[in-house]
Parts: structure tokens; sequence; C-alpha cells
């Protein structure tokens, strides 16, 4: 029996998640945020009970854009996730993979890809921190429970879903709307996957038994964040909306950060699409389109 | 005001932790585990909300002996303590606290003393991991809710109140009772202090306005594990009845774990007594005698 629980099964990597575990052949049992509130220790170990889960994706996590960074909340997240991967280890669970984040490292070293085993570990945000030390005490807790556990680090990522304030969702509506969209020079390279890719990834990993620890989820190669809005508004036509530089670059930007995705590759067997796929891109405006008609 | 809000107050630091910070003119406000269940997050933010404390003390934690290495209940205490320094921002706390633990260095590296700044960390243990992600977690929050944050961290310590299977209350047990009292070869240097100096030095850090982040709690100087035994055979009288040797050495113990003070002695201003002071010893000895006799 393969059954898969995958929280945060509402959200931006997690409704695609759900498909592409279901064409590896999981079963999958889901939890959004409208279902259940997995910071209620009672309702947490409920959801973990009934699911009776061979597998766990946990992706649920506070993510209010612009807020997420500093929120306490992020704390609160730190003691639910170490508490679910022990209600899961209790209801038979065998390997669970957990959501990082590119934030975990130091980002002041360089144009270096971050690698797993190279990079130090520095997060300089409340969000980073309480990642980093999730993945520390899950770590240490799967190994005493006899759960296997990996931690997928999030890179960039865009695509349909994504929270209407974030970057390229931003950008997405104002063309798809005939309005400017406005961005910052754009000029630092960041490492984007589409959100089916990073999904796909997160369902390959759960799928590679006996990879644990750290594996960064990126395309390995980086793009100007500016290159993104751009091949954006070539898609839609409508380059003309484009206002690169008309927001400030936020202070403290590193200039790259690319994720080293050799684990990615040989360990987990996955490979992502090209970064700036036509499709993709058209699939993007066309759910911002709809969206903006719903 | 100074108000301090003391959990694990009725345990072996708690209890004189409270009479040295009444010293200091501190106003008390304890909690013990008898009093209200602090995994329990009502429970938990109940009581932060009636203390009002501008100071918090928190040295509740997992602590059975034999157990609390290894134990799943280690995860529970980050969430806790995360979320009881965020209600203690809440309620308008000012400073915080927390015992932290020598099992966060990483206890390979040699016979130098373990410093703060200059120690790697490398927990071993679910403990000592734990322990490590709620410093990471709290220090982050505390940054971010405006609620200075520090960290003391305990070497080895005795004296009475000590659970009965740990070594020195274990050893003075046997003593008062009239019974062999066997023990491990014991020539591993460990750095103890007695209970009463251990919360001396806590009351003095709640007390440093400004000192934050990680401070040793130790002598600064080591003894073997079997001086002490022999230390308290010989205030007892009964060095016959000490059979060292007669346990085994458990495998993987480090030499030496010698704590670097300088912090707690030129930040603290905090300056422990002898490592074995002979009233020190008759009162442990005392204590397990009249505990014997209740």
């Amino acid at each position: 029996m393969r059954r898969v629980l995958v929280t945060g099964a509402s959200g931006f990597i997690g409704a695609p998640a759900v498909a592409a575990l279901r064409e590896r052949g999981f079963e999958v049992v889901t939890v959004g945020r409208r279902e259940a509130d997995l910071l209620d220790p009672a309702a947490r170990a409920a959801v973990v009970r009934r699911a009776a889960a061979s597998h766990l994706l946990h992706l649920a996590w506070y993510a209010e854009p612009g807020r997420y960074w500093t929120s306490p909340e992020n704390a609160r997240w730190v003691g639910a996730t170490a508490d679910l991967v022990s209600e899961f280890a209790a209801a038979g669970g065998r390997r669970a993979v957990l959501a990082g984040t590119c934030a975990e490292y130091d980002w002041t070293g360089g144009d270096e890809p971050l690698s797993e085993a190279g990079t130090p570990l520095a997060p300089a945000t409340l969000y980073g921190v309480c990642k980093d030390a999730t993945r520390r005490v899950t770590a240490a807790l799967g190994a005493q429970l006899g759960v296997e556990v990996a931690w997928g680090r999030i890179f960039f990522l865009y695509g349909p879903r994504e929270h209407p304030d974030r970057l390229a969702a931003s950008v997405a509506r104002a063309l798809v709307a005939g309005e400017p969209a406005r961005t910052s020079e754009g000029r630092q390279v960041r490492d984007f996957l589409h959100v089916d890719d990073v999904a796909g990834a997160f369902a390959a990993l759960v799928d590679a038994d006996g990879v644990s620890g750290a594996v960064n989820i990126g395309a390995g190669k980086g793009i100007a964040v500016r290159d993104l809005a751009v091949a954006l508004a070539r898609t839609a036509g409508r380059e003309d909306l484009l206002e690169l530089g008309a927001l400030p670059t936020r202070p403290g930007e590193p200039a790259s950060l690319v994720a080293d995705v050799t684990r990615l590759r040989d360990e987990v067997g996955f490979h992502p699409g090209p970064t700036l796929d036509m499709d993709d891109l058209r699939t993007t405006l066309a759910w911002w389109r709809a969206a903006g008609a719903r």
C-alpha cells in the first residue's frame, strides 16, 4: 500500500503535487486549510490517524506574501510540523517529505550555486530560521522513530494559483488586465521553476525511497528576474505594458540565488523542463485571465 | 516592576532558582508541573497572561533520566517553548532566559573547553537537537518581537532534589542507606556545578539586562566523575561502600566536557563556588538522608 497524506493540498504547490502523486500511482489523501487547522493538536492528530498513510508530503506552512518572512506564525509551524511527524510515525508512516526553503542557506557567499553539502546554513529571516529548525528537529525525530525524512528546499517559482501579490502573479495579472506591469530593475538572478515542475519534483522525492535529508528543488540555472517579466509580457503580446525599474530594488537582495541540483537529478532522478517554457508561460497567463473572469 | 515567571519552578534547578531570584529582588511567579501542563496551548497561554511578567525563566522540559536523550517528547517542547516566548512578548515581557545544554556542542572535538563562540554546534542526540533548534527559533523570534533572549547552557550538576537515578544522587542515596555505591570507572572529566550555583547563575543571567544569546553555565574547570563519587563517599565517611568500576563505561563517552565560562564571569558577573565544596557535599548527603526518612 502506498498512500500519501498531502498537507497544504489546496495550495499553490499542493494542487499540482496531488496530481503528480496520482500519476505515480499513489493513493492520495488530502488536507487543505479549509478542512483542518494543522496548528490545532487534536485536529492534526485526527487527520494523520484517519489517513493511515505510508507516506507524508507536508507542504502546509504560513505563507502570506510580504508577511511570511517575519511573522511569529512561522514558529508555530515548527512545533506543529514536528508533532505531525511524530503522529505520522505513530500511525505507521514510513517516509515523510517536508517543504524547506533556499532561505535556510547563507545568502552572502557570492554567486556559486547553493548546494546541500557545501553551502553554509545561515538563515537571515524568521521564516528561514524556523524552516531550518524544523529540518533539524524532524531529521532527528525521524531517525529516532524509524521514519525516513527528506526535505525539499524550494527556490523560486511561478505558475497558476500563485498568491496574486507575488512577483510573476502580479505581472501576469496586470498584463491580462491590460494594465501597467510595474517591477523593479530585476537584475538579480534567481532559480525559477514552473510550479508544476516544483510539484513534480516533490512527487518524485516522495517516491524516492532511501533518499533523505535536504534536496534542492530548482532548475539548476538562474535567470534575471526581469527576464521572467519580459517572457510573460512577450507571451502576452503586451511588452508595452512592462515598466521595468518602476519599483525600487529591495536593499540587501543577493545578486544570485541558484540551486545546485545534483541530488535532485542524480539521486531523485528528476529533470525539470526549461525554465521559461512557452506553454508554461501561456497557461500561467490563461489561468490569470480566467481568474479575472471568475 | 521586575516580575519573573519561572517555569519548572518545582524542579531540581527551579526550586533554588526561585530563591536566588527573590534574593535579587525579583517578584517571582512560579509554575510547576503540577500546576499547569505547559504542553497544552490554552494552559500555557493562561499562565503567561496571568503572570504579566517582565522577565521569564523557562526551565521546564522533558527530563526523565535515561529517556530524555532520545524521547520524542523533546520535540513537543520545541514548539511549546517558542510559543511561550510569543505569549510572553504579547503579555508585555521584556527579557527571557531559557535553559539550554552542553549537548548542543560538538563533543568530538577534543579536550579544549567548549565555548559559545568557538565550538561548533553538532548535537548528537534528539535532546540536543531539540534544544539547539529551540535556541535558534527563540533567538529569531525574540529579535522579531522585541524580547531579549538569553540561553543558559547547562553542563553537569549535583545537589539536593536531583532525580534519584542520576549519578550523584544514586551515589548519595546508596551511601546514606549504607549500601554499595556502584559507579563506572568514571575517568571522564566533566564540568560539575552544585545545583545552587547553577540556579544562582540562571538568576544572574535573568538579571543581566543586555546579555543575550548562549551563555555557558559551568565551573570553568573539570573533575573526573569518579572524584565526585569519592568526595561524596569521603564526606559521608563511607569510602568502603564505593565500588568504582562496578558499572561499565558507556561507549562513546567523550574524555572531557568542560565549559569556557568567560561570558558567565565577565558579562553576567557570576562566579561559582568551588566545585566540590564541603558544605555542598554535606547538604546533598543530608538531603538524601532526610528524603530516605520521608
